[in-house]
């Protein structure tokens, strides 16, 4: 009978997804320029030309060899294309075998926590975190264990970390450059977070008598945008990592939803965790990342990510927010500004926000108070004529004199 | 720690992908053209040319407004072309709010099992029937309940439907044209179908005091592939039908993962089943189905199914397995064609098949003994090709004198 779960993800949408249906509403009644939605991360940097060009390419291909099935982990030469372009850039040694084709970023960390978390077990997530991350720990029948980031510097907390471990935990999720936050993990940090990760493993092997490692799922739609930090290769770090990628910030390609799972081979247990994974795209019904967009990454899996454009609007954004009185995180990556509300309550301050047209988004669902996350992926006309608008708001608070 | 069930799903793999990975080694081993690979469903009609013109027609867009984020439930002006199509084929008058845009039939079936079943209930599918059913209803934590086709036509038995029923069952899957059967149910079987049902919903809201309908999801990623039968709309015939398509068949575009769910708007409960539809598949990982395909459907939702290539498939493969002594169910639709084995053990039969490079697929994992299933969705070379081995196979027997 009607599943009430389901019904519940449905029913109540989520907070940005019910903002962005807000600002094309708004936008159909008052104009397209009078409304700045920085809700969603929907880029608006076009996919390079060599993406068009890819696609031209293929269409002379045969159709039925074209748009055919590919092989459940995907066609040979994409996942070859990724193995050799992660060697290239992280001096790595992985092999196609390594790399499972996803349709986007939602089912690579979907089907990689369906494949490393059995029910009742428990998954720590760094608070303020991606909020679909609950529902996909929660469809996998896992708790969400949330993990405060340093509130000074939004890197991973290892010692609040460790303390939240128990022996359910069967994995931690990180997301590096941040989202919602724009924080890029540096390597002591992670080495930090790895070294809790050991000894915890090491803890475990002794009670048990056996090997029960924790899962480090590294989710990196954001690591092509970054503003000048090293986002560090994190299985170089820490063994039992699986990463999780997706095309659709790098490649400007979200609605094409194709992107991968990284599983690298090195023991048995990592080939039982990459088997589970193939398993969990099956049950859950994905079949195959739809087959021209491989094709695509074959041809495009090293071209470089137009940062420019969201540089820019970074630059003008940080330092306007900051001439008005805001204060917020400086972003070492993504595209999303992590800025303090001018009261405690970020729903209320995001609804006096909307006076002026104004649509981030309240830090509530990502698992704290009292913040906002503004998405600047938008043109920069957006930024520019919403300038305004914030020091307006800014005003009403009186964090600016008027 | 490591999800034993996911395990199982990606170890086993599936029976179909394991004899279409052996026919790949084989072939590589001693020659394409050597090898007769009967077994995945893999349209060798190509998508029509269309599909292309639209494809190359998108390309014009922005790409960022082409590759962006569609909303969840698709393309507006997808899903009303959709609802236009059925609404002229079927005398309907559905809504572009009926329709929601999913990542292929897998998806489809995978999330509307998960709208409609709760876990501890039960799912009805009728034997044989396609195997990965069992893995999705399962994944859904509901049970597999098998009633047996008739054994004579392959229609549905509505008397051992009702025999079946139980205050868990949620839903009835039905699939037609059958895969693996190719039989069509025809109206009248249908409606007996919908009567059982509704004596059973009556039945039940006697003794709940409210309506807790049993959903019939009608799967039809074959619907276009008939050789003159009827396919009759089910939604007409039984008000609680979930319909679930793809254009994996009917425009051959198996690797692309584009097909929707049709919920037909029409009460309180339909509402929250389409909730629910769109929140399984945010809780699985879905986002959105593949943009560019989304203008695909749009450009091709009437194309017609060049269905000409399958049936001269069919009258050659049927003709000659006939004169060898073969005997099978007459299809009416679909590429597959359901051949009774000349041993009882369906296993042994395949394996002895293997030494004349015949690779059709066991009945076991279809959930009947005794049969195999032979897609003819291949080139007419093939099925030429792999006669004179039928033949020898059927001598091997006995079935056909020296």
């Amino acid at each position: 009978m009607l599943n009430e779960t389901m019904y519940g993800y449905g029913a109540e949408s989520s907070k940005i997804r019910e903002i962005f249906s807000y600002a094309n509403e708004r936008k159909a009644l008052i104009g397209e320029d009078k409304v700045f939605d920085f809700s969603l991360g929907n880029p608006s940097v076009p996919a390079p030309p060599a993406v068009r060009a890819s696609i031209e390419r293929s269409l002379a291909l045969p159709p039925e060899q074209l748009h055919g099935y590919t092989p459940a982990p995907g066609l040979p030469e994409a996942r070859q294309a990724v193995a050799d372009s992660l060697n290239r850039r992280f001096g790595c040694a992985y092999s196609a075998a390594d790399v499972f084709m996803t349709v986007g970023a939602a089912a690579s960390v979907s089907c990689a926590l369906h494949a490393v978390v059995s029910p009742g077990e428990e998954v720590v997530v760094i608070a303020p975190y991606f909020p679909e991350y609950r529902v996909w720990i929660e469809t996998a029948g896992a708790s969400v264990v949330e993990v405060l980031a340093d509130q000074e510097t939004f890197q991973i907390d290892p010692a609040a970390v460790e303390a939240a471990l128990t022996e359910k935990t069967a994995a931690v999720i990180i997301d590096s450059p941040n989202n919602p936050t724009g924080a890029v993990y540096t390597r002591s940090n992670l080495e930090a977070l790895a070294a809790v990760l050991e000894r915890e493993n090491a803890r475990r092997e002794e009670a048990l008598g056996h090997a029960q490692p924790i899962v480090l799922i590294s989710d990196e739609p954001y690591r092509e945008i970054t503003y000048g930090a090293e986002v560090p290769w994190v299985p170089a770090l820490y063994e039992h990592t699986v990463v999780c990628y997706s095309y659709s910030k790098s490649l400007s390609l979200p609605g094409e939803r194709v992107g991968w799972v990284l599983v690298p081979q090195v023991s048995e247990g990592a080939r039982r965790v990459m088997a589970a994974v193939a398993g969990a795209a099956r049950a859950l019904g994905f079949v195959c990342a739809p087959a021209l967009f491989q094709r695509v990454v074959v041809d495009c899996v090293d071209e470089p990510s137009d940062v420019a454009a969201y540089a820019r609007n970074r630059d003008v954004l940080t330092q306007a927010l900051a001439s008005y009185g805001y204060t917020y995180v400086e972003p070492d990556g993504a595209f999303y500004l992590w800025v303090r509300a001018l009261e405690d309550d970020a729903e209320a301050f995001c609804e006096r926000a909307r006076a002026y047209e104004l649509l981030p988004v309240p830090s509530d669902s990502f698992g704290v108070r009292g913040w906002v996350r503004i998405g600047y992926c938008v043109a920069y006309e957006v930024i520019e004529r919403s300038l305004p608008a914030w020091k307006k708001l800014a005003r009403d608070y009186g964090a600016l004199p008027a």
